[in-house]
């Protein structure tokens, strides 16, 4: 590490638990919001089937504050999605918002926060550190153990015409109040549960051995390796498991603080391109690079992988290279068990495509600046037809 | 643990680092504030004298914004002083307010910043969640590695008619921005390093064996004493090694974040009356107590001795009772290496005092409830005799 600097951002009152989610009255007389008159319930349609959307409605209605509930950002949001639903959001004339869902729900909720606030359209705020002012009070109820979407200020905003996902980043999208209430996991698909949960891993991984990793982001990383490790597996096969749906929520809640102290690196520079052509999910394009590149740094963090064998269950051994081998091995382990592709052929992607897709890879400076070990096009190039058999 | 909802506030925004004060500026832009056009300085003299107060003086003029320093809080500050200073607040016309010094200034500038938007006198905030607003933006920098009040909910205020300190809780006392450079801390005197370093030790082991434990009081209260346990003989000896100055700094700031998740316990009451009525200072107080309490908890608290064992660097046995004690001994070897008086008679008190102490100490309800193995009055009369020599 190299770094003198380092920095911290994060929500400022997190509350956990199962059930926490019954706190929600309660805590907003805490945070002295509850002078508000009208929430706007931000979430999707698999959460309205369960009956949380109008749990939180009744918890709200006694509290004297009205409410409208919203299932109309679709996953992974365009720019026009979210413009959409904010003139609804304007209408209704609401003086905060609670989103409750995955990532993309979460993302929207926050720039809503903001668009109220600033008179800009989403084109103007995407980037880093351009929302001027603080949004409505916003609370963020994660639905996935993966994105740590509610602790980070960056929102993601997908721009179809440009094939691009770019962020919006500022401290003004942290909300004001996290709930991270495992029951409200229980029943989240096995293959959702699957990917979500090695991009969560993933976020603490390649925070621990980001350029930018320090001291911060390694507590953060290491205990998000150690919960989610011990728990991905049990939290796949046995669902209704509230302990395994515990350690993935607060594991990927504590991956989300990693990153957004340190950054993510080559695996989410190549992931994205996946996600934007052909539509794999994020997930599972983290999970099947992520082998293949930690194998690719790992005589630059060999140290630092001994460390994660230690939180992750290895046994250590007198040797390093070993132990930085079976870490690699444990992944595709886990990747094998979860029913991840391993593959990109049965996506389409071919031999020809990969030259555009290391191109793309490589133009993620932001990203690849933070990889260990610096990666030529070739290098890049030699990852993705692993992927392809070769 | 018992408990099965678990709450965590912090400052949502932490710089660290060697000289990370430079970044102060960037820092106003980044966070949107940028806009400020009057900032109030609180310090103390030693700041002053070490040239940091006009460092940041100046560095705020560069962005046109202007600024007053005030050192006319003082150590443990009453009501009347801070009601005081804060007329000299108002008079400024300031619309944010940085704290650069120890526990005293920070807790004053918390409190300074709500008491200019909530139209109320500080004794009708002290007490949970009375502060209804926001305050103004409030940047923290602490000068001493023990309070952790830079992260903390808290701010303490002195009643001297009352021979009292009472507490103001609430998230609106929380920060926008804090900074932790240790470079401040390099010319803290030897004393104060002992004091203030073994109270942050006091804070990690304390919320870590409370009854309030949980995952992320217990992440905090781990990290906390690997890293004061490895900086504290360090720090004091060696006052100008940035390094354990740093592990101090950040080590303390997790104490503070354990603490405001997990709560201290009956070390901490029983300090209270030695501080209020002997003057003796609380990380003194709370040094010379933290070894007799800890061995009357330590038949309630084993395994979690053990793992305290573990991240201070004794060696693992097989057996846990020669780890509790190991324990007990290690914070005595401290106290003594770090000249902190063991015995209270030097402080003028008698046995004769005890029953007073005791009975005030055990009214401490919200510490005393938090403690593993529930503690008589006669119980706690014998801890106090034994630092009599009895
Ligand atoms: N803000 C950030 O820091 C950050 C970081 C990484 C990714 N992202 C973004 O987050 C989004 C992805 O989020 P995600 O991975 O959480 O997926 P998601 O929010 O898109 O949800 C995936 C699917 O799972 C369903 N679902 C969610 N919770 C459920 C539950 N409890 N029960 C049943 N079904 C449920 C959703 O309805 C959806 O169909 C993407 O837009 C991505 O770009 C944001
Ligand atoms: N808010 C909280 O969560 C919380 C928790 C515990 C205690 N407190 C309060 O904090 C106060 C104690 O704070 P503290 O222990 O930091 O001590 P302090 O702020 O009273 O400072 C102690 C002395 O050290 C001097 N000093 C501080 N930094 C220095 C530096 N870098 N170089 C030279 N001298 C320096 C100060 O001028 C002062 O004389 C008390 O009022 C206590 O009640 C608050
Ligand atoms: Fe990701
Ligand atoms: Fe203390």
């Amino acid at each position: 590490m190299t770094i003198t600097h380092y920095h911290f951002q994060t929500a400022s009152h997190i509350v956990s638990g199962a059930h926490s989610l019954d706190l929600l009255g309660e805590k907003l007389d805490g945070l002295g919001l509850s002078g508000l008159t009208s929430i706007f319930i931000l979430t999707q349609p698999s959460i309205v089937s369960l009956g949380y959307a109008d749990h939180i409605k009744s918890e709200l209605t006694k509290k004297g504050i009205t409410s409208e509930i919203s299932t109309a950002i679709k996953p992974e949001p365009t720019e026009e999605n979210i413009e959409e639903v904010f003139q609804t959001f304007l209408q209704g004339e609401h003086d905060a918002i609670i989103g409750i869902g995955g990532g993309s729900v979460l993302d929207a909720a926050k720039i809503l926060a903001v668009l109220k606030t600033n008179d800009e359209p989403i084109s103007a705020l995407v980037g880093t550190n351009l929302v001027k002012r603080r949004g409505v009070p916003t609370i963020l109820i994660p639905t996935t153990s993966g994105t740590g979407s509610e602790v980070t200020p960056n929102a993601i905003v997908t721009f179809p015409e440009k094939e691009l996902k770019i962020g919006m980043v500022s401290p003004h999208l942290l909300p004001d109040l996290v709930i991270l209430d495992p029951a409200l996991t229980l029943n989240l698909p096995k293959a959702i549960t699957a990917a979500t949960g090695m991009d969560a891993f993933t976020h603490a991984l390649e925070s621990y051995i980001s350029n930018k990793a320090n001291p911060f982001s390694d507590m953060f990383a290491l205990e998000s390796m150690r919960l989610i490790s011990g728990s991905i597996q049990e939290a796949y096969h046995h669902g209704e498991n509230m302990k395994a749906r515990e350690d993935m929520l607060v594991g990927a809640m504590y991956g989300g603080m990693a990153l957004t102290s340190a950054g993510t690196a080559a695996v989410h520079a190549m992931a994205y391109p996946l996600g934007g052509k052909y539509k794999i999910s994020h997930g599972v394009a983290n999970s099947m690079l992520l082998p293949h590149v930690t194998a690719f740094n790992a005589d630059h963090i060999i140290d630092r992988l001994e460390q994660v064998a230690g939180v992750i269950g290895i046994a250590k051994t007198d040797a390093k290279r070993p132990l930085a081998e079976q870490v690699v091995r444990q992944i595709e382990a886990w990747t094998a068990d979860l029913h991840i592709p391993q593959q990109l052929k049965a996506f389409g992607v071919s031999k020809e495509d990969v030259p555009a897709l290391a191109q793309a890879a490589s133009e993620v400076r932001r990203l690849m600046d933070n990889n260990p070990k610096p990666m030529s096009i070739s290098d890049i190039e030699q990852v993705y037809m692993k992927l392809l058999g070769a």
